[in-house]
C-alpha cells in the first residue's frame, strides 16, 4: 500500500530535499509551509508529481488529514529569519509542534520532529552529547528559536510518555546544500554569494575558528533510515541509553576552519579572482559546536559521506544558477 | 480612580494571598482559576467583598476583560501535581502566558509574570543570580514544568521587546505559608502534615541537606512592590544590569538543614511527641537553590522579614485548622 507523509515546512531548505527523497521512494507527498523562509521554487520540480500535494497554511493553526508520517520541519531556523519576528518563531516552534502531535494522536501517524544543536545554546562540554543539558539564555536574542525549541522537546516527549505517540527526535547541526536560502546570513551562504558577486569574502576573527558541516542528502538519509527503525528496537535502544524520547543528533563531526572553508570556495569558483577581508570577531559569534555521532551511528549504521569538496561543488552550482533567475 | 487587577491561578496559594493584598489596598480584583490546584476554600472570605469577582477558566483558553495589571500566577507547581498532566502543564504556562500577553498588548495591561527557580533547573552555580543561564533537561520527567516555564519567559522577553508590553517577572524561590496544599509533598507540608497526623516526619538522607522557605507575605510585599516600579526607573535598571526584560529573584538566601526544619516543626507541636525517621536519598532529590536576591533589594528596598519560626507557626495554625473542616 502507498504510504502517505505530511511534511511542514516542506518548501524550505531541508524540507524540499525530503519531499524529493520521499518521492522517489513512492509515497504520496503532501507539503504544508507558509513560505516565509520556504520558497515555491524548491519544489517547482515537484509540482507535476500526481503524489504531491501543496497546501499553503501556517502550522501554528490546527489542520487536519490521515498520514503514515509526519515529518516536521517547520520553523524558521537562521537568526537573520527567526529574529524577525521572535513571537512568530516561538509560537511556530511550540504550538507547530502541538499541532503535529495532536493530528498524530488522532489518527496514529508516527511523528519525525526536527529539533536543532541550538538546544545546547553555547555548550560547556565538547562535543556535544545527546545527554548533554544545554547552556541557554531564556531572555536573549536567540531565545524564541532556542527555547522555542527546547519546549517543542518537551512537549514532543510528552506526548511520547504520556499519550504513547511515536515520536524520533534528531538534533540537526549545521547544514548546507541546494535550496539553502541565499541570504540566510549563514558562513556557506555567505561566501559563496560574495565570491558569486566579485566582492571579497568576509571573515570575522582570524578565520581560525572551526565549524563542521554536514550535506543536506547526509541528512535526510539519516532521518529516513531513522523513520524506519522498527518500534521495538527503538524502545530496546533508548532503554539503553536512557532515553525517555528517541533523540540522536544528526551532523558532520568533522571540523573546518572558517578560513579554510574561504579558501575552498575561492578555489572553487577561480574564474571570480576572490579575495578575503577580515573584520573584528564580534562578540556573540564563536559558538564553536561539533556533534557526537556515536548515538546515530549505534542505531541507524549512519555516517556522513559526503565529502565537503563535493558539498560545495553542488552547492556551488546551485548559487551560480540561482543567481541568473 | 480604582484600580482594576487580574490574577491568574488567583485561587492557588500565592494566588489567594495576592488577592487579598490587593483588595486591602482598594484594587477591584478579578480571579481567574480553572481550580485543578487553586481551591475555593482559598477565597472564601473574600467572596463576600463585591470588589472581588471569581471566574472558573482555564488560562489555555482565551479570555478578556479591561484590566490595569494582570498577575500571571497560572500553573501548578509541585512535581506531585505538574507531572500528573504533563502536556497540560506546558500548555497551562506556555498558552496561559500568550493569551495573558495578547490581552496586556490588546488592553495595555501591565503584567507580573511568575517564574520560577526552577529555570535554573539543577544549577552548577551557588547562590543563582539572574545572569545565570540554569542546567535544565529538555526531556526528563520534570521538563513540562522547567521548560514550560522557561519558554514563558521567553515569550514575555519577546513581546516585551517586540510589542512593548510593560512585563515584569519574578523568579520564585520556595515559599511556604497558609494555603498551601496540604498534599504538594513538599517538604514543609509533609512535615506538618505528618506531626500533625501523629505520624513521625520523613528524611530521606541524613538530614544535612540545606534548603531556603520564603514566607509568602515576604514575597507578596515583593510582588506589590515591583508592579509599583516607575516604568522609567525599571527601564534605567534593566539597562544597568543589561537585562533586556525585568526579572528578578525573590526568595529568602537564609538556609536551614532539612532535619533543623523538621525539629523547628516538632518543637512548634509539642503535644504532637513528633519523631523523625530516616530514609536513603532518592537520586534527582538533592537539589540545593539558594537565591542571589542583591537585584531585588536594589530595584525594590526590599529583603525577606519573616522569621522562619513565624512563619512556620502560621503555617501550622493553618493546616491544623485545615485538618479540622
Amino acid at each position: 500500500m502507498i504510504r502517505k507523509a505530511l511534511i511542514t515546512g516542506g518548501a524550505g531548505f531541508i524540507g524540499s530535499h525530503l519531499a524529493k527523497r520521499l518521492l522517489s521512494e513512492n509515497y504520496e507527498v503532501t507539503v504544508l509551509d507558509n513560505l516565509f523562509t520556504g520558497t515555491k521554487s524548491n519544489i517547482y520540480d515537484l509540482l507535476d508529481n500526481r503524489r504531491f500535494t501543496f497546501i499553503l497554511h501556517d502550522v501554528t493553526q490546527p489542520f487536519w488529514g490521515q498520514f503514515d508520517e509526519i515529518y516536521n520541519l517547520a520553523c524558521p531556523a537562521s537568526p537573520i529569519h527567526y529574529q524577525r519576528n521572535p513571537v512568530e518563531t516561538i509560537k511556530t516552534s511550540f504550538i507547530g509542534m502541538m499541532n503535529v502531535l495532536e493530528l498524530a494522536l488522532k489518527t496514529k501517524a508516527k511523528v519525525l520532529h526536527t529539533s536543532t544543536s541550538e538546544i545546547y545554546g553555547d555548550p560547556l562540554e565538547h562535543p556535544q552529547r545527546e545527554s548533554y543539558w544545554g547552556n541557554v539564555n531564556t531572555i536573549g536574542t536567540r531565545s524564541c528559536y532556542d527555547e522555542g525549541k527546547r519546549a517543542a522537546e518537551t512537549l514532543a516527549r510528552d506526548y511520547h510518555c504520556e499519550y504513547g505517540v511515536d515520536v524520533r527526535m534528531v538534533r540537526i547541526f549545521n547544514t548546507y546544500g541546494p535550496n539553502m536560502h541565499p541570504q540566510d546570513g549563514r558562513v556557506i551562504s555567505n561566501f559563496i554569494m560574495q565570491t558569486l558577486r566579485g566582492e571579497p569574502i568576509t571573515i570575522y576573527g582570524d578565520g581560525s575558528q572551526t565549524r563542521s558541516f554536514q550535506y543536506v542528502d547526509d541528512l535526510v538519509e539519516a532521518i529516513r533510515r531513522y523513520m524506519e527503525v522498527d518500534g521495538k528496537a527503538l524502545a530496546d535502544f533508548c532503554a539503553a541509553h536512557r532515553l525517555l524520547t528517541p533523540v540522536i543528533n544528526t551532523g558532520n563531526p568533522e571540523e573546518y576552519t572558517i578560513r579554510e572553508l574561504a579558501e575552498r570556495v575561492i578555489a572553487a569558483l577561480p574564474e571570480k579572482d576572490g579575495r578575503i577581508v577580515y573584520r573584528p570577531l564580534p562578540q556573540d559569534d564563536p559558538r564553536r559546536r561539533k556533534p557526537d555521532i556515536a548515538l546515530a551511528t549505534e542505531l541507524l549504521g549512519w555516517k556522513p559521506v559526503v565529502p565537503l569538496s563535493v558539498g560545495l561543488s553542488k552547492t556551488i552550482e546551485y548559487f551560480r544558477t540561482f543567481g541568473k533567475n
